[in-house]
């Protein structure tokens, strides 16, 4: 599981407390005594895959720098129904300040790792690697691709600047395929591969031929897959994408690509139901 | 519809667009010709309803001010599928570089504007409004809400800056609920009203007798909901919270409650289906 | 008195020690060798009411996390002249970066806190609370609300976003104000109260037919404002607003309303005299 | 008068935005259709000396960049009671959410500069030149100077970095006010001049043989001030400074100082009385 | 050559300005009338290659935005002594206020890609390219690269995030190199190479039966990489790194590696004399 | 040598740290066990006068604050060639995160100091001073300057801001140079001093008579110098500027001036060969 830098978040973080705190937790200031103590559990209440604690804890420490939390799992775990997954103790203000935007994060992050666990599991025992998309929600592309990690899929690239990937749009400019990525070619840096997107089995070949060091098969169907995996002979990577769902992804699994990426992973986010229990203390 | 002030969101938009831009797009620059044109149309590929038109002029003119945007609907419109939203033409590489921030924002605000609209049909006839909570995504909280609207509902509270709600929480550090309200009215401005959460009927009938504003009916049945309202007797406002689906929402309002919250209006959205075509002119 | 959070509002405190000490304090570091140590105590030059020493603690940190900083008194405190407030002590250099910063903090929030508590005096024994408004100097807001916390009186709103107040500027657009009324209920949140201001008589009781939550009596003479008590009759609280003096204000309270606010409290602000003797250590 | 630089006031002016509008403003957003059109006026209510229209019409156009802003007096004016000063026109819901920001810092700034002028007339005829301090509000230095220079005085150093001024807390580090002058000669930049505070007629007599640029006369009484300027026989600026009123400036100015400083120019400003009358149109 | 996407460096841009224009130019502000108009002329003292133009002209519209700025010459060509790159006209203040930060860039850049290009011209007719390195200036990594494009050499990877680079220091914690790769490989994105550090020909045996897409021979001598090419045998390309002058590299060229990075093109950098000749008007 | 305030710096510091690790550093998240511990040591390949470690420091901390640093050697030593200048223990991961940067700062630092203590010898015995310039890369003004400080010099002003500096860009916009000294008098703090730049004898002489406080003589001849020198029978300091290198600045240094400045302390650097080498511990 690729770790997370959590100085790479700091903006999103602060902006994610300011817009839930403003000029201050009315409720809190106005019924809680500012000396009242109080202990705090995230608990699950479904089965889940955990991704998110160290965002949770930083929240916290953020709002308030003598807050405690302890780990009670660690992401990555796959866990039941009614598991703490971690403790917070402290100023009561303080937690409560902290629960909302708390629980969002940690229910999105574990609703992506819960999810993507069950489409890696749909893929067990084939070469396929399950991996990522950029349909990320705005702001939050390094936790969401995080928690992806969390559930044992990989990662695609980041963003635009960190891998070249030629689709149709990009040809679109262009006499041929074979031209576009030679123009490629002649201006990337050493270290980058080049993945060109092709719609059908010609364009295949040209990839192939035009030397794509990765080549992605755009809305095949698994029959075609399979054309295209023989037809490839393993001379590049194939991964499969569009319209992947957790009903089709085994049949292009056996069909032989070596990677499946998934929109669904990030864009159509169920959050898991996790409860934070406040306790007086 | 409540309008949205495009000024209040500038940071998490040029967020957006940085982590996916970095330090540029490798792929457009190495493959598109500096002086290439491109037109390119946001067209619905499921009926839906259609929220963030705004925010993909905003985000595409803060990549390149000289691109022109058409509306060809307006956020709040239902559209079937095949529908063209909106049209975005001029420097090839400028719209390339705003496609996917783009469509993930606009997927997703489409996304929780149709679902919303969906819970807002149900209670058509009752007098019951169909609100929003804060369960929103960290970062997206304006923008999330934004859409409830476009989707016809209304906004519950901003964060914890502009309203006061006194749940269990804050309860479980007093000895009753009157001396929790009676402690809040105290310091809080006088433009605030107080909502009160309670767990049963006797609860209810305190928060009344206490001076709530609005009270919260958290988890109750249906047909608990039924008796609050009876024993209520108009003496002030409730809100009905906790659990709330398409299949039960419609019980909920008959039962004469004020206003119903849905936490998933916002915490669990399916990303509507939107496609950009690009086409070189 | 409402507490302040900090964490609100680090940029200010940032902009303020960065608008004094730019490059650095050319001063202190041409002339002051490096290991210096010193103690410097705040001491009252008039009799005031404290406010502001959490910010001044803050601000001294931000410049050398190595300070002391120990209070000798507290934030809503009456001290007469010649009173330690707080002591610092450490890095001479350090301490010298941040005597003109504080001192213009503190002094002005005690100033504020100090003129409130004679306004709040000067009502004791009648019901009505004073309240400010959001006539604050530009940056400072949440700052000159504390200290007028700390001086005894109640905030009125925040902003623009946290409450409904309408006034002659919106009537303006309407052809009357129940109709403003309603359209302002039918889409703001539920949390919210609707204040209405009103320029005689007759506007006030169709504000309390509108079923307006507060009515604001704008610039309303003393004995005016007898006869608006008088006419409303306990259905709404009221407000008085406009030209309210410490020379006046007891007359408005004793007309029996609910609230006076007063511009005064943080649009014309006297500097409280506060000194900072540094001494060698 | 020292012109101001808008690009070096940015942050402040967004931060006084920021914490006014917050989310929305609310009630223009509730009442206001959005297609109003409305004329707005400053006018006077006092007479005053005009400060801080350029900032007026910067926030009004960081608002909404369609506003229109007519100028109809310059700062640097002195003007009478009933004066429009400059028309503000357009969405009367974007003239709505400027309007107590730029109230806020219109009057503080004419404040300063109407003040700042009783001041100037006071010492006209003689010599000395009235100047300005480091205690302005925190964030608002540029500002808060400014508007002095529009009052028609002179600005003394912006801050810590761009001057030396070598005080008692300085000179309690050394053995003798000429070894301190002397250290701090040794490393500032050779454009910066040396100023040195002294108590008494001895220390004047040390700075100057020490080789003070300019001398500030701390707390001297008019006697003393006269007894200081025969002695000093024009070998040095000689600079008044403490306790400074309206009352004894004329006393300092004609004891023939070249400088006198008042920290109550800025420190302890009257809002000045300015109307903004907003009509639909 | 890689364009440059001027919306990814406005921070440092800003920086510039602002710790050169601080609270204002005193000099221009106190001499030059308002309304003076001036143009002025960016013209070389010596041969070299353009690079910075369009950084030129967004720091002087980032100043004024009614600045007039006309290109005389490209990025990327290569002109002459006395020849004038590009004229700006409008306010003088403004103007002056821009010359040292657009002249410290430009001079910066045009010395880079002047450099750059004297490399370049030394390896050619043979397939080596020249290549840069992260020895950049710290905050102005995009701009180096692109001095670098300008003058004709190709950008290694833009930093850490971009691309894998295996070196000694990641060796050191594993038992072999092979290890230490196929670890890489396990976790990266597909879209990812592998560039791998040798430091004599047994590792670069190693490395290219572990699968390194790329092979750094890290200060190898000319003879020695001559072997190096002998013994890969084009099963991967090579790039060679460490010491590298404009006296040796034609050697490194010759002995038929593909890639030469080169450190000093940035990290030491000798300013190109580029004048500045502002003129009244 | 002046000190150097960390505060001031911490946003360049951090674009720094940002450009090169992006969303995080691959190759060591790929490659190192999160566990593993290393020791690296910042070692000299060539004598040189040290400048920059509290900023390495700082930046490391930045990075991972658990990281232990050791100052081997202090910021303004003369080291020879294989001195170790400082450890840094902790994080292999951090450690190999902060690298690049580090030495890239660390590198370009003591090159500027090297460099400028080359210069400062060469006057040795003279009353010369030798002075930097604002021709210092974009963002790093105040560590360009600390480290000219580290090797000896002295810094003249930090910006437009802190000083006025009348050059012929000015004087182009008046009749004569009386005039624009006078009109520069009127408006600026009493703190500045005025430095004239002049072109020949005659200027110089207006000058003084003008009363400028210090005279730049530019682009003088050595010879003329000397008569400038004569001339000014030191009635006023004159600085040396243009065209100063290691050759000729004794003759500038004999003729007499008390500053003589040079641009190519900072615009033309040569970075010093300093090592990282990292153990595994």
């Amino acid at each position: 599981m690729v770790p997370l830098d959590l100085g790479r978040i700091q903006e999103i973080l602060r902006i994610a407390l300011d817009e839930d705190l403003g000029t201050g937790d009315v409720t809190s200031l106005a019924t809680i005594p500012p000396q009242s103590l109080a202990v705090a559990r995230y608990t699950t209440k479904q089965p889940l895959v955990v991704s998110g604690l160290p965002v949770v804890e930083h929240l916290a420490l953020m709002v308030d720098s003598t807050l405690k939390f302890r780990y009670l799992s660690s992401d990555g775990d796959s866990v039941n129904e009614g598991v703490p997954l971690a403790e917070l103790s402290g100023s009561a203000r303080s937690i409560l300040a902290t629960e909302r935007v708390t629980l969002n994060m940690l229910q999105r992050m574990c609703g992506i790792a819960t999810q993507t666990s069950a489409f890696v599991r749909r893929v067990a025992g084939t070469k396929a690697k399950v991996i990522d998309t950029r349909k990320t929600v705005p702001g939050l592309r390094l936790l969401d691709k995080y928690a992806v990690a969390c559930g044992g899929a990989t990662n695609h690239r980041m963003g635009l600047y960190d891998a070249v990937l030629i689709k149709n749009n990009h040809l679109a400019f262009h006499s041929t395929l074979t031209e576009t990525v030679n123009m490629a070619r002649g201006s990337i840096a050493g270290t980058m591969k080049i993945e060109v997107e092709v719609s059908n089995l010609n364009q295949l070949e040209e990839a192939i031929l035009a030397g794509a060091d990765v080549v992605l098969l755009d809305n095949f169907s698994v029959e075609l897959t399979r054309q295209a995996v023989a037809q490839s002979r393993g001379r590049v990577p194939l991964e499969s994408s569009g319209g992947i769902t957790l009903e089709n992804i085994r049949g292009y699994a056996e069909a032989g690509v070596d990677r499946i990426s998934v929109g669904a992973l990030t864009h159509s986010v169920q959050a898991a139901d996790i409860h934070l229990r406040v306790t007086p203390s």
